[in-house]
């Protein structure tokens, strides 16, 4: 085997390069390393850079993707065990929604520190067990290991015919950019969260009740947009889609980037569905309600491309909100509220940066 | 969703109750939430238990399973970043291999110190990687983390016919009981390599150079039985089989408890194949090789049932050795070297205790 290597690497640290550079870099050496393999023969992965990887089983795919969520880094304190377990089941479900598959099994591998206590494991259980019946998945199995923090490591399985996989790549100049839902509702709910405890007892008292239920249960508690992904794929109508876990500006960079065309997307400021609850927590906090849709995620809504003439009559089907067009600009751009074109950057969050 | 207790559970804590038991929980739980789920009418799960769990996928079975490897709990600080790659691929092939199962993915989740050198992110890449190679399986996808120490969560998947799958359950009375070569090398291996550093010092100037490098190698690159595996399930002459990860004791423990017929297992001390280089080792650290074979696992090699008029024919092809008997006994039993026969007991090595 030999060890060349791609880059220069001498004396860098993992938080040196961040994370898109450091999959990039897996995936380039993934393939340099991989192609003479007879295995390749056989099967054919449609995609090593989608919301999950395909492998081809006669008319179907078989889709597959995994998410690992640790409590260091994932998980706010706030979290309960039985949200805790519910989460690693709803992000693994949300990359499937974003590709139209039908989950058929989820595996779970945990770590699990020694003083956790008993109750604590059985209601992570209860949150998986809750939330693979609401997407009408089985646990299929796992393993348990003993660690120094709570690791959730989840893996789900899902088919979809071959002829109605949703992928990042497939959209076209002139098809609607749309997503399934409000933006920035989890970002205001882990903002007002991960204040400090003054602030947020300050906050508690200035902040309508209802607003705060809201916020705060969309940030423990996200839903997986599975149905609409499903129903969304059998229509025939979408060209590409992502779930958008790292913000709406990074997923919309994602979709230009996946296009094998050299499309752009411009989004109009003035559609992006922000609600009253996000503008008042991001008031009450001195923030821009449009950074908590554009580079936040944690929603799980679904971001969509459609086929103009058929957007029309999914709109309401599904609850859609158009958010901006696919252009031949081959440019990420925002037309802000006052009719400017800008250039949007991709800065969604990034671990180890 | 209820939130009743199935078992007592007040102030426990996880590392009061030992690995099986906290496993037989979790899946006691997931029958009790799971059997009105629609799902259960389509897909059909015929093993929660056994080493990989089996989808229903017309004439195939579809199966998976996962382990997840730490560095705090799983991986010798002399293990090389490439030996550590290539080890979360062979826990998990060696699950495959155990129901004679042909691989068609490798999922990667990966907890990444920010601190890790990237040389070593490379190192650990080109170990997955090589023994991808190695088994000719793709990595098909992914997630990485950032995580307090490394983890390596790894998924695989595979392919294999109904009729040639190979469980836990099946044994009968009168099977031969196999195995696919010598015991205890990789406990020899680890013994040696997790001595105090002036022990290791002393044990090296004594230890035959050959003899090290076997046990270390054993130790440090295990390979999984991925070929036999696959031909021996093709043979229809295997009735059960497991990998042996957790010691031969606590394996043939597995197949009973698998066996809905009150079967037993005896073994043969004569026959239970331990080679000279285990003996040493052994000797050298005042250890009881049999002890080793039976109670430490880590070597990958099968455990087998087979038909005993079929075992004369594949022992020689594919180098099995005998190790005891299926009986009705419903007990699992060791024949001394002095002919005694004895109750064995299963304390194999478990996490949280």
């Amino acid at each position: 085997m030999p060890s060349k290597k791609l880059y220069k690497s001498k004396n860098l640290k993992i938080s040196d390069i961040g994370e898109k550079k450091l999959i990039k870099r897996l995936l380039s050496r993934s393939r340099a390393l991989q192609p003479n393999s007879p295995f390749f023969d056989e099967f054919y992965f449609k995609s090593l850079s989608d919301d999950a990887a395909l492998i081809d089983l006669d008319d179907k795919y078989l889709v597959i993707t995994a998410d690992l969520l640790l409590e260091s880094t994932h998980l706010p304190q706030d979290m309960s065990p039985k949200e805790k377990g519910m989460k690693v089941v709803t992000v693994n479900v949300s990359d499937l929604a974003a590709m139209g598959a039908t989950p058929i099994g989820f595996m779970l591998s945990l770590g699990l520190p020694g003083t956790l206590p008993l109750d604590e494991f059985d209601e992570i259980i209860e949150g998986i067990l809750h939330s693979c019946q609401k997407y009408d998945i089985g646990l299929t199995g796992g393993d348990t290991n003993q660690a120094n923090e709570l690791i959730l490591s989840g893996t789900i399985l899902g088919l979809v015919d071959k002829k109605k996989v949703l992928m990042k790549s497939g959209a076209s100049p002139g098809d609607v950019v749309a997503v399934t839902g409000p933006l920035g509702v989890a970002a205001a709910g882990f903002e007002f969260l991960l204040s400090p405890p003054l602030v947020k007892e300050t906050l508690k008292a200035e902040i309508n009740p209802s607003t705060l239920r809201l916020i705060t249960k969309k940030a423990l508690e996200p839903q997986a947009r599975l149905k609409e992904g499903i129903m969304l794929a059998n229509t025939g109508a979408v060209t590409s889609a992502t779930d958008i876990t790292d913000g709406l500006a990074s997923e919309v960079d994602e979709l230009i980037s996946a296009s094998s065309n050299n499309i752009g997307i411009t989004l109009y400021q003035t559609l992006i569905p922000i609600i009253p609850e996000v503008e008042e927590i991001a008031t009450l906090l001195d923030h821009d309600p449009l950074e908590f849709a554009l580079y936040y995620g944690e929603d799980f809504e679904l971001l969509l491309t459609i086929k103009k003439d058929d957007f029309v009559h999914l709109k309401d089907q599904f609850g859609l909100q158009e958010v901006g067009v696919v252009t031949s600009s081959g440019k990420m751009e925002i037309i802000n509220k006052d009719g400017k074109t800008n250039l949007l950057k991709d800065k969604g969050y990034q671990h180890f940066k």
